[in-house]
């Protein structure tokens, strides 16, 4: 299974965690001071999130960027292919 | 002390894990698929690079995205504030 680009890994990442801590997409992206459809976005592997960004949304989850880079490794997303 | 952007810590890491390896902006560069003036750029930490672009330049310093940002974890650089 070929191992899936990091926006696609670092959003299922953020959506797990997210959910995980019963927040709805428009109170992480308040918290994160982002746009709701930015975080969408981010989720969906459709937009490549800077390391700033995505310090922000770790930040957002109280977790660190470091926490979410570690579950991003070795995730493989079935049928996205790279 | 504040603590760095990610940005620039992120830079530090990026030079101190190059120069570790003996390889120059433009050889990391060329491995990573990107242009020389922008590895300066994210050295510096002046551009803010994208999750996808530092997953690039973890790969071409024969590392991971995570070993890079673990060693910006609690990173301070004094003096350039946040």
């Amino acid at each position: 299974m070929p191992r899936s680009s990091i926006s696609k890994r670092f959003g299922l990442v953020v959506r797990s965690f997210r959910i995980r801590s019963g927040l709805s997409q428009e109170t992480l992206a308040e918290r994160a001071g982002l746009h709701p459809s930015y975080v969408s976005m981010v989720e969906r592997g459709t937009r490549n999130a800077t390391l700033d960004v995505a310090e922000r949304i770790a930040s957002a989850l109280q977790t660190s960027l470091k926490e979410l880079i570690t579950a991003c490794e070795g995730l493989t997303v079935e049928g996205t292919g790279a």
